[in-house]
């Protein structure tokens, strides 16, 4: 996770909430978080399923529920903004179920690496748009995107799978981007469905948003810390 | 959840764990109830799939990330007790799966019958061995088998589904017969091939146990609840 200075940072505060166009943001962004969530669970509980042992099993597993934990204070707050929680997740589920489509593991390895890398993605890009909200919202966003405790896992599994197999290595890092290639054909298409996040990231009358050098540099960071990620698990990017 | 003075209840120590067959016993029963709530996140993570809609969904996988949360206090009592918990967890393996082998749901009701009565079937039976343990194992036990939180939404669904088609009852009933004569089946294996736990049971040397007359309390509290929940959701048991 990135500092917070290294990030192009413009809080709102409370009083945007009078603002429809920043609340409508804010419910796009809670609900498409809480889609993510639960569709993570189902995907990981799923891949569960081919763990070599009952003990990487419980590992993935324990990512799964950790995943779903979150939901619940995402959707009290969607409730307290007086929007019904299924409501606001509706619009999320196609792009969402689209990326899991078109990435579905063919193998343990493929499914780890999914977790894994997936999960940093979304991460990092919630929490770049977390910047550019007021105070509550971003200490929530940030809560739910809490790491599900299993990276040393992962990591350990696939750099004892690819040092006992080398010939993954080539495989595993293509997995990675196309991973990467699809998250980003899918949060561009959620980008030009859905005007109030767009807006919310270009920033409104009283609110500084992000200029094209801006919206770079974040788009750097993102791509920045994948490698990082893909490095960590011993892959090239 | 019966209140403690209805179980015939003779708690143990913790001098007990200088007893081999005590502490066997201990780590048999934490054993068993970590791989249950290992097996029940998988199958209900699996029937959630059958969800008619996405609340429905998020409502089961609730219950199946709430088993598995209750998994890790487990795990790691059986490493204070100097055991490998997936070495403890084994011998459960075979009959917790023979069991949902034997009992797939094959539609979204029956897996939420499933979810309700099988959940409740292993915590009474859980809480009945509990009563003979040392004070902090029981409150271990007793916290791991705390209720998932969605027994309204499943009564709520059933009673609904059993309105809009009456003919729904007789099935579930049957059904709900079924659930409970596996439990039965599988649990009489347990209690042939694990020495110790039945011990525990019976009673050792310094530690009175259950005689038949006891035994067949148990036996009759656990059916009897058993109706009850039946009888929660609108059906014959």
């Amino acid at each position: 996770m990135p500092a917070f200075h290294e990030i192009d940072h413009v809080a709102g505060d409370p009083a945007d909430f009078q603002d429809p166009a920043y609340r409508e943001a804010v419910v796009d962004l809670l609900g498409a978080i809480s889609y993510g969530e639960i569709s993570a669970f189902e995907r990981l509980a799923e891949d569960a399923k081919m763990a070599p042992t009952i003990r990487d099993k419980v590992a993935l597993a324990s990512m799964a529920a950790a995943e779903l934990g979150h939901v619940g204070r995402l959707h009290e707050r969607l409730t307290e903004l007086g929007t019904d929680p299924f409501d606001a997740m509706a619009a999320f589920i196609e792009p969402i179920e689209k990326f899991h489509r078109h990435t579905a593991p063919s193998d343990w390895h493929e499914g780890l690496v999914k977790a894994f890398v997936g999960d940093g993605l979304a991460a990092d890009f919630y929490r770049e748009i977390a910047a550019y909200l007021d105070a509550a919202t971003r200490d929530l966003v940030i809560a739910a995107l809490e790491d599900t405790g299993q990276a040393d896992f992962v990591v350990d599994r696939i750099r004892a799978a690819i040092a006992a197999q080398p010939s993954l290595a080539g495989r595993l890092a293509l997995w990675g981007r196309r991973l990467m290639g699809e998250a980003l054909t899918q949060a561009q298409r959620v980008a030009a469905d859905r005007d109030a996040l767009t807006a919310l990231l270009a920033g409104g009358v009283d609110r500084p948003g992000l200029d094209l050098a801006a919206l770079g540099r974040m788009f750097a960071r993102i791509t920045e810390r994948h490698a990082e990620r893909m490095a960590e698990l011993g892959l090239a990017s």
